[in-house]
């Protein structure tokens, strides 16, 4: 399974993403699931992957093939799209197509399918996000629910329901889906280390912060036991 | 949907569960989802229900009726069975059967289903504690894993990950279930107020405190407050 988490901020936008991928249990393997789409100063685009391994894949490489195109138009390529609106709907289209062709393949009632979050900012437009669902069609992140999640996001919504608002700053957002992803790592054991975290600046047009944090992270593993103590802390202050 | 969590410590066991019952959104009712059996000073069998309303209610009248029954012996009461694992079985049993009568006038591909949590003890026994799945199989709590869930485990989980040990107090045990349950009532709407809260005491062979928590509550709320307030100031003081 997988974990991902995108945050549409006043400020900016923060995506985080997990890299455990598994077929079995005795499968499992380190795939990146965030890919990232810049034209700097003009455009950039990020989107993470949920689901079906192949279905991803081939995805993005289709998205790609069509953003390298000699021929490549503002109907085929993400990077030339008008709007991030129209984005979202090149990625569903392209996931639909591939999770149809693939299902054909595998012929079974339960097929493969995947979702996606796709998070840009296009020259004078504003900064959008999308969750793309399986079969191709897709919500926005709003004012009132500034966050989306693919993958087992469960676990790690509670922490996002209290502390996530618009007017949650950049520094304090990349706290909350670091310890939204904490939760998810200690409750379930198909979502695994290591992590890509993004920072998108509100009108920068470009990844201002990209950083993989490997298992053995000191930043991380103090900030994951520095919340545990506070939880536990706060555990115990609390009467009924 | 449902969320009932049971926790088994070396002092006794703490079970709660919610009240809500869908059938779609505009069809929502409250039904006990916890149920009672007790032989004072000789059994103790408390069990908590998730999934279609039809089977959890048809597999408890059976259970009624194989108590109340003229001919109840061993083999089909749970107030005769000699073990705790005995109750299990029958309970397993029953629900498998009523599951599979219902999904053949269902004649649905997927049909009804449901899982059930089964805490109890016996004069003389072990206090043991049991997940029933919708196929009738089980399994049970240990040292490892003090706490069973059934329905809406995921949000309530990262906090009985963190703080529920055998060695618990039954007080402290009664903040996490009830903790545990205010994350899932925030992150998931088909789980609902009011609450269903017990607690048995080990050895005590009845069921000690039996409290309903109604929307209102005020010490509910004042906990459920209380308990933001640290996730915040928590949050706060973590850096990264």
């Amino acid at each position: 399974m997988t974990y991902c988490v995108g945050l549409l901020l006043n400020e900016g936008m923060v995506c985080l993403s997990d890299t455990r991928t598994n077929a079995g249990l005795d499968n499992i393997s380190t795939y990146r699931k965030m890919f990232s789409f810049e034209v700097p100063g003009e455009r950039v685009i990020l989107i993470m992957t949920a689901g079906s391994l192949s279905v991803t894949q081939t995805t993005i490489a289709r998205l790609q093939e069509a953003m390298d195109h000699d021929e490549a138009t503002p109907e085929t390529s993400i990077l030339l799209a008008p709007t991030l609106l129209k984005v979202a709907e090149l990625v569903g289209n392209t996931l639909s197509w591939v999770r149809h062709e693939i299902d054909e393949k595998l012929a079974m009632s339960q097929g493969a399918h995947a979702s996606m979050i796709v998070a840009g900012q296009r020259r004078g437009g504003a900064m959008r996000m999308f969750l793309i669902y399986p079969e191709g069609n897709f919500i926005e992140a709003t004012e009132d629910t500034p966050f989306l999640q693919i993958g087992e996001h469960k676990y790690g919504k509670p922490i996002l329901d209290r502390v996530v608002r618009p007017e949650t700053s950049l520094h304090d957002a990349q706290k909350a889906v670091l310890l939204s992803m904490d939760s998810t790592l200690r409750s379930n054991l198909s979502v695994g280390m290591p992590l890509d975290l993004a920072v998108i600046e509100k009108d920068s047009l470009r990844v201002g912060m990209r950083r993989r944090i490997e298992a053995g992270d000191e930043g991380f593993r103090a900030m994951s036991e520095a919340w545990s103590t506070a939880l536990r802390d706060g555990f115990a202050r609390i009467s009924i």
